[in-house]
Formats: C-alpha cells, structure tokens, sequence
C-alpha cells in the first residue's frame, strides 16, 4: 500500500501545481504623451513566469485613457509615428461634445479602444512567446496621465 | 488507511471545484446604432462570477457587425462621440464594393473589427476587477441591428 | 482496498484530462498583401479541439506587420474592402520617420496594432463557438511577408 499512498498523495498535489491562478498588480510609473516600450517592467514585475511550462498571461489595464498594444521592440522611431498618426486620425480639433477634462481627453478614449485595453500573451517555457520583434507598448494618451495600474493575470502548467 | 482514504478522495474534488469551466449564452436586446453601456446587464448573467476569486471572463459577439470593447463609463457625451468619430473614420460614403446589404454594412463590418469582437475581464474576489471609470460597451454599427449574442466563457479558482 | 486505490489513481487522471494545455504553433504559407480567411487552415490544424467541451482558444501572431481579426467570412469583396480601407486610413504617404524598412512597413506596424494580433475563440462541444457569419482572417500588411508563424494555446475541459 505504500507505493499507492504515495501515489494518492502526490497526484492530486501534482495537479494542482499544474493549474496555478496568479493575479498580480503592477503599477507603471508615469509616463509622458506617447508610446512606451515596457517589456522588461512587465516581465520583471512576474517572477511567476518561469514557474509555467504552459499557459496564458493576461495583461489588463483599469484605465480608460491609456492602453496596451505589441508592436516592434527596436526603433525607437515606430513609438514616435504610432503617436504621430494617432494624433491625426483621432484630432483633438473635432466635433467633440465631451470636452470637460480638457481637449486630449476625447481622442484619449478613442485612441485607447483602438489599441486596446488588454493583452494576452502565450506562455511557452517559463517565458512570453513573443516574436523575436514584439514588445508591449503602453500607449498614454493624456498629457498628464500619471501612474498606470496593470491586472496580470496567469494561468498554466 | 482511513485517512488516506479520505486524503484520496477529497484531493481530486477539491481539484475539480477549483477550476470550474462556465460558458454562458447571453443575448442583448437590439438598441440602436450606436454605443451602449452593457456592464450590469452582463454581471446580472453571470451569478458565477461570485463563486471565482481569482479568474478570467470571455466575452464574445457571434457578430460581424457590432462590437465590444471597454471606455469611460460615466459620461453619456462619450458613448455619444465614439459614434460620431467612427462615421467619419469609416465614412459610408467611400469606395466600397461590398454594398449590396446597405451603405451601412461594411462601414459597420470594420468598425467591428477595429473596436474588437470580444473582451477579457479579469475576476478578482468574484467580481470583474475593472478600473472605476472602465465599463462594458456594446458598440451596434449597424442602422437595424437585432438582438446580439454573446458567448461568456468563464474559468478561475 | 482495490476499489479504493482504483478510485485514487483515476481521479487524478480524470482531473488531468479535465484540463488540458496545449500548444501548437502553426505556420501560415505566405500570403500577398491584402485581407485572408483562414479558419478552416488553423481548424485543420487543431485536432485536439474536438476534446474539449467548454474552453478558449488563444491564437496570436508572432509578427508586428500582419494581424489576426474575426470578420465576415461569405463575401470575399468584404476582404477586398477592409484592403482598400486600411490603405486610406494609414497611408503609406504620410509624415513617417521610420521608413528605412520601405514605404509599406510602418503603416504595417500601425495596421497590426489596429486589427490586433490574437484572437480568443470560446469554444463549445469540440468546436470554435463563431457566428454564422464570423471567420478568422490573416491581414498580410507587407507587400512581401513571408510565412507567418502563429502560436495557438488550447485550454478547458
């Protein structure tokens, strides 16, 4: 019976470090107008990564000004033309009715709707399994948008 | 024996309640074009979401036309605004050759695609762990849309 | 105690495959630039989704100039359209800097970031839970892109 009391203590555990639920706040410094590359704060901010062979990682931010995309990691000069072409296609001088926060307020909420609220990044090996150009960019759209709090939510074996 | 026995059987279940799968059908009465705030409408269907301390929510539209994507939740001027800088972003006068359902209809097919067919919450203490201005918008790109379906998958600990 | 021990090692078992993770990469054979469907592609690809009954379907792109929507899957002038579209709204004329790469790459960057680069599919009784009228389309951005590598991660009971 010892092999098989082992066995019923060890599988159920087993089972459960396979399905780990992780939440984790973070919350990003403040940022000025524009796009920021900020892979690494992320990823330092979740030691829990590495514990997953397998799984998702979902990346939320609770604010309806600001938003999260993945786009290329290198130039520093893609940051700047996703600012540039935002700013046209969603002008601040616009038939806007909402204007009491001020003229970047409106276009802020669009912008963040474009770009989205929410990433979910594949986890393969302890690791995000991004492409070898991706990196996550938090988008500011406000001028003054102060510290971003981020829901990171992970789940896998 | 006994209490492995009981360490046995006990393991296993208590594995199953931990990882509940919920999938949820949830149709929307048809509003107008437009954007609507949907979040109560939502955690109504959903007496789950309480069971969850830790957890994700899918929110899914079967549709091409319509969409869903999270904004400012208090100001009525938003939802307002979202409506008029799409129509000018996916005007209805434009080179479309997919007409045949309506001028409506292909301004509404990438409207959809720009604000997103589906959304992911992220549950914390049995309820959507949102940001205080961040609410549920069921944007209707369509003149005479109908009733919208959703398909909420839920899963957490 | 046969009967006991039988329950101890198949409980865990019968929790294991409860929940399964898996993974696979696909890789899409290249594509001109323009707007594909390829549901039935990524379908074929995926044995293992007739097991589950209830779960999601994480499918990203590992690249930042294509992209991954859910649009309309009957009509292929709804695909020319999104094209013709995406053309005007992020014009390869326009005040880039970053433009080392050729005229089509950084209004790739912006698309993808528009359209999204994953997808979460609900998935019911072994099969993606679309509408009618939904299908997966590839948005190829770059006017040469090559094969394009997905990362798809399956996950229910």
């Amino acid at each position: 019976m010892q092999s098989d009391t082992f066995r019923c203590s060890l599988r159920p555990s087993h089972t459960l470090l396979r399905m780990p639920w992780i939440q984790r706040e973070i919350t990003l410094r403040p940022r000025p107008r524009g796009v920021h590359l900020v892979t690494a704060e992320i990823v330092d901010a979740l030691p829990d990564l590495r514990d997953l062979s397998i799984g998702l990682a979902h990346i939320f931010i609770r604010h309806t000004s600001a938003s999260l995309t993945l786009n290329e990691n290198a130039s520093p000069d893609v940051r700047c033309d996703f600012e540039t072409w935002m700013n046209v296609a969603v002008p601040e001088d616009f038939a806007w009715t909402h204007t009491l926060e001020g003229p970047d307020d409106m276009p802020a909420h669009i912008k963040a709707s474009i770009m989205g609220t929410s990433l979910i990044l594949p986890i393969s090996g302890g690791r995000f399994a991004l492409g070898t150009w991706q990196g996550v960019y938090l988008c500011e759209h406000r001028d003054r948008g102060g510290p971003r709090s981020l829901v990171v939510t992970l789940t896998g074996e």
